[in-house]
């Protein structure tokens, strides 16, 4: 057998291959537009020229504290330019970047330093005294870092804890040499960060991303949503989600500016879009809410349109035509922390823009097709690993597989391996196929209610809750039943000034569902979201079990 | 010493890893856009669904044939749906695509057939006649197949040839099955296509391209030109040239409808862009000077703003102008067959669009920084291996490092070698780097000429020179052109006792290079020497600029 020509003396070498990483993306920023505002914080101005000697110096700094590949750091930070800091800096050290839930107990902060063996933890004041307790529980003994915000509002919900450190953020990068000469990745497979999730079950499991995945994803969100050059963001998404579904590494392959955001208050929000023109900003539903709900003295005008992604749920009928009035178009993504943050995107249509309201709410409700980063995208029966049909119809789990796929969890081999049985990641989700290949999901398994033999979709139900004018927000889930099994249970938050009785609602849904699906139970109050405004739907569930058989 | 966790039990699987590849770009788009337009040719229109079903129809009959992983499949086709449907059908099976020049003729296009070991060749019966020609001096026996353009115009500058092969292409395509299940890139190492250069010594070099580095290039396209959701992309640029900077590629990406055309006349491009509004295009020099001075009844009035890659040369202040005029905005690209077209682009800034036009011109005719896939872009000293300061004087060679630098020559180690030399792949480019970390290019590679897009190696032309009984000494250098760029400019010292018009060695000449590459002015003088006999080239290049524009 002779050899094959094209696989004879084509070898890589470092002229021809490099590995791909989104340090690269800050790095040629930084390269063509130097003195381009790449974060704007309060009153502070950063150009990408010092955004990158910024990070090179904390990147220095780490290594002179020892740290270097397959070490982790920690950071316990809202979205400042710290954090955005922390994405390239620490990264450029080999190691990997650990960002913590800032609105976890200590508990839970404990146990993640402890699993990622962390080694150091920058933490920003507002949350040291719960990182306080959390070092007192756990048995790592970090090096921490203090970040004291000098853009911390004056008339700040929350004020600033004391210090805890043994070093002060802005002087550690300072003593960084700004001489760098970045070595890293040594493999594009070698891990940048790591993410836990917040599993409804068991401990947390560590997400563990790499270079690869992280520097496709700075294309693909670039593509996605449509970013011209110099986009403006708003960071409203926390950039411990999902390293901020990636953005803190995307912006810098169009020059864009990060709009740096402590909390997602209304006012501050119109004020950036006004006054910065942001362009863009992700944000689960309550934050479109926030938005909406604002009172006319915090709103602000704009000329321009804004591009708003959102996840975690469909976007209600009432949602999505108030966006369009105020101003924003909104793009409807879904993913999970395994991969990357957003890993489906609701392609719009042309054709589609024609359609009337309701019709269009249910095309934009639809999760959609695969990112452009994405390899595949299906709905299978698990067990036969098969397709289901493409009829809109059967439901199947979702799976995914490609390079924004995370590498798996972090010291769990049973359950990466339980998450990549037969060659596809399981997402947990359940969904159907619709005939022109586009994904909607239906429910987590868990989010199934079963009454009387048959399978309620929470969503449908919730859909429906949310068509009610006086709904502000609302969650579905399965309360026990002697006689049926389960039965649809609705918690509903009514807007300020609206009162709804029981009956009302279950009248409402009776014009909108088939009667099995109404509710059986309605539940006045307020709906308990994570951080990331993700319905905290297992809390509800505990509420509903404990109110007993509904018949 | 204990085990890294970031690298244990986090490896690679389907799941989380498929290698890149340019296929699922169109895969893509045909399962989101299946009823957009992909193609628009004469009264033809082929939707993305069609697309890429004939792609895997061609694929299938390809490997009906026999072709698989490693094979060559040439073409000699125009810019038509054909060499489209090539681009994506060839790889699908794991064969290579050799694109040859249209231009050339039979004896370079006999030695490329031979070197790249074709097994299937598709000829446009516009080039059958040559390609017979090529066919009777080659050793290879390919098959060969007839592609018979339905939407060949009836006022065609060319005649349609004869058939020549044993097959037509509808058929074949036809005749191949739909049913396909991609199992390539096995590694996104592996070779998606070959280009052979017009080197300056010996034979042309064939590039060879990567998986890797197509799909990558379709990101950075899409980047670098601004492109939104479905541009319309019209082909100027010849796809046999780089594999048409890999646009073939990329529009899948953004769902974009590619415009072909066979013949770059300016009625047929304002036609394009007034009819089928076309958003993109990219061509030499030459085709902003073919649009530019076109008579008035074939202008066409169009609204919006096209934009135009060019690359070869700098845009001149006078086209600038008035590209801009006819609503224009002109890209400045630069880059080589060995980095898959453009590597580099002026990134323009915005505060440079309110400079004069003197000044912005010569913003613009500087090259400008490393495209967004590539990883890095030096001018270096070859011998030192060092970059010379930027200071905008000091002269370099320039060199390129990343995932868009060919996998090497096929079959010629020792070039590939010198290529690579140090890291880095060697242009022989001469240029500076600018303060701002701009690129320009001082000197091309001084024994290439570029005319009308197409590089001439002046090493050529001198042995066809050289081949006349009655030439003792002949040297060939650029000549400005206003329409071209440049043309050969041949400086011939006869025998004693002989006597030759220009006509007579242009003639001559004609008699073996394609018709492009014969000297469009001859001078007759002693050739300037230096002591040990080299040519003093730089003398005639300055003679030869005095002469003024060749046309």
């Amino acid at each position: 057998m002779s050899a094959n020509p094209y696989e004879t003396d084509l070898d890589r070498n470092p002229a021809n291959y490099q590995p791909l990483t989104p340090l690269a993306h800050l790095e040629r920023a930084a390269l063509i537009h130097p003195d381009h505002v790449a974060i704007i914080h309060g009153n502070l101005r950063v150009n990408y020229a010092s955004f990158l000697e910024r990070s090179r110096r904390l990147a220095n700094a780490l290594s002179d504290l020892g740290i270097s590949g397959g070490d982790t750091v920690s950071v316990m930070l809202s979205n400042t330019p710290a954090m955005l800091e922390a994405h390239h800096g620490v990264p450029m050290t080999g190691a990997v970047l650990h960002s913590i839930n800032t609105r976890l107990d200590a508990q839970a902060i404990a146990f993640q330093l402890d699993h990622a063996e962390c080694k150091v933890l920058i933490v920003d004041r507002e949350f040291s005294g719960v990182v306080a307790e959390a070092l007192a529980l756990a048995e790592m003994r970090p090096t921490v870092i203090d970040y004291d915000d000098t853009e911390y509002p004056e008339d700040a919900p929350f004020p600033k804890g004391e210090r805890i450190g043994t070093l002060d953020y802005d002087d550690f990068v300072s003593a960084g040499s700004a001489d760098f000469n970045r070595t890293v990745p040594v493999d594009e497979w070698d891990s940048v960060s790591l993410n836990y999730t917040s599993g409804t079950t068991g401990n947390p499991k560590g997400v563990v991303y790499h270079h690869r995945g992280a520097a496709l994803m700075g294309y693909a969100n670039v593509i996605a949503s449509g970013m011209g050059r110099h986009p403006v963001y708003l960071w409203t998404l926390p950039m411990f989600h999902c390293n901020g579904w990636c953005f803190p590494w995307t912006l810098g392959v169009v020059g864009g500016t990060h709009v740096c955001l402590r909390w997602v208050r209304a006012k501050a929000m119109y004020d950036a879009i006004a006054d910065h023109g942001v362009t863009h900003l992700c944000g689960a539903p309550i934050v479109m809410s926030t938005l909406l709900n604002a009172p006319d003295d915090e709103k602000r005008d704009f000329s321009h349109t804004v591009s708003f992604n959102t996840a975690a749920a469909p976007p209600p009928e009432a949602v999505l035509a108030g966006m369009a009035d105020a101003g924003f178009e909104v793009v409807h993504l879904y993913g999970l922390t395994e991969t990357y943050g957003p890993a489906v995107v609701n392609e719009w249509k042309d054709q589609w823009s024609e359609l009337e309201l309701g019709a269009r709410t249910t095309k934009k409700a639809r999760q959609g097709v695969r990112y452009p980063a994405l390899e595949d995208l299906a709905v299978m029966n698990p067990d036969t690993m098969e397709k289901v049909p493409a009829d809109g119809e059967t439901i199947g789990e979702v799976m995914f597989r490609g390079n924004i796929v995370m590498k798996g969890y972090l010291k769990n081999p049973a359950a990466s391996d339980e998450a990549f049985r037969g060659g596809w990641f399981h997402s947990g989700d359940l969904g159907v196929m619709h005939p022109d290949g586009y994904l909607q999901l239906k429910d987590r398994s868990k989010d199934i209610i079963i009454s009387g033999g048959e399978n309620i979709s929470s969503i449908e139900v919730e859909d429906a809750l949310f068509k009610h004018p006086a709904i502000m927000a609302a969650a579905v889930v399965a309360r026990p039943d002697d006689k049926w099994g389960e039965t649809p249970c609705a918690f509903v938050e009514l807007r300020p000034g609206h009162t709804l009785t029981e009956a009302e609602v279950i009248e409402h849904c009776r014009g909108l569902l088939a009667r099995f699906k109404c509710p059986r139970t309605v539940i006045f109050h307020e709906v308990p979201k994570t951080s990331t405004g993700k319905i905290q739907k297992f809390l509800l569930r505990n509420e509903a079990k404990t109110l007993g058989s509904s018949s």
